[in-house]
């Protein structure tokens, strides 16, 4: 079925990944990791108990660079046996200063998109992850004058978009969001009756992952941003 | 002279230190803190270490526990020469676990003050740190209800509270700022043509200090939050 975008008045840009290059910084910096835990385990091993410990701190840390560093740390003393000398732990902590200051590396077509847009639609960023963090990214993409209103919410479940479009008072059916991660900028998108395009990135956070049978429903994939001016 | 608060529509609360408990954990970290590396240095000296880092970190890690938390492992390895052991290194990350996951503990009158004022003003709060931290905070605080918004600020300086202003559509004649920081939720707040009051925690982190000959302005400082309900 044909979805008609016709109602959208504002639509939602995800930043990480969606506007900009990130997810990949994360494994490149997992890679290192593993490279320095060489030794105590496996890399499979390493990569898996790096992960868990993300997951198990979630709900204390929150998304986001500072989050993931204290983990690595935690998690190479476990892997380790408190045996990682204290020179490796400095170069973790380094590891995750340089994720924080990488400069930023825009998506193909995505100003061409968002100038096409700016006009006719109001634009906003929705992303989460460390508020300083997305703020700095946002000032040096050179994106922030395309966009009416930049929040970064602690999570992206139906409850946090809902909150967000009653307080900034955009009605559902004018709403529509871009974003390439399914379980977080399109299933919760289209179960608050609201509309959203999904744009896959290469490279997918394993927390991040949806299952197959979970995947389907009414919703658009592109495979580049630029796509989306076909039907806007 | 008098400040007349007549045209006051908005009250702004800052939320550390002023209506929670905040910096009193962070002096307790710190000493906890000192004791591991107790032998590598004298207490002063760690003490003045660590806030060295944190100033070193601040425009990359922002304010808030993780970035905290981060700058004691660093700090820990710098001062004991790589020599502090893992399990301490192990415990400073639980340090920082132990004050996320810290009850929140509301200070004297809040729950009156906002009782009373509620229906005749839009309370919003105003707030620096980790979003998710923040959100949690306020979440078990159970003071949720007596607020129309919550913003999480990267920084409290002039231009934040302009945009935010301008962001909630509020006219700056309308706008008082009550918090415990006379650098971050007053003089900034003068400074565009709002209101402020200060209330003083006992405690004022190092950063937070304003020296005594720019406190000057116009603003009134009380002891106790509910003294506020005698001018409002």
């Amino acid at each position: 079925m044909e979805i008609d975008y016709s109602d959208i008045k504002v639509i939602g840009f995800d930043a990480d990944d969606t506007l900009w290059v990130n997810e990949t910084y994360f494994r490149e910096t997992e890679e290192h990791f593993a490279s320095l835990l060489d030794g105590y385990e496996t890399k499979n091993k390493i990569d898996q108990e790096l992960f868990k410990k993300e997951m198990e701190n979630l709900e204390l840390y929150g998304y986001g660079i500072k989050g993931f560093t204290l983990s690595m740390i935690e998690s190479a003393l476990e892997i380790s046996n408190n045996k990682v000398s204290q020179a490796t732990l400095g170069t973790i902590l380094n590891l995750g200063k340089k994720m924080i200051s990488h400069p930023v590396e825009l998506l193909d077509g995505v100003k061409e998109v968002l100038h096409a847009l700016k006009d006719k639609y109001r634009l906003i960023v929705l992303t989460k992850g460390d508020l300083l963090d997305q703020e700095r990214k946002l000032g040096r993409s050179s994106l922030s004058t395309y966009f009416h209103h930049v929040e970064v919410l602690s999570d992206k479940k139906e409850e946090n978009y809902q909150n967000l479009l009653d307080h900034l008072e955009i009605d559902v059916n004018e709403f529509l969001m871009i974003g390439n991660s399914l379980k977080s900028d399109v299933l919760p998108i289209i179960n608050i009756g609201a509309k959203a395009v999904h744009v896959p990135f290469h490279t997918t956070w394993q927390h991040e992952e949806v299952p197959v049978e979970n995947q389907n429903g009414n919703y658009l994939t592109i495979h580049n941003l630029t796509e989306i001016l076909m039907y806007l």
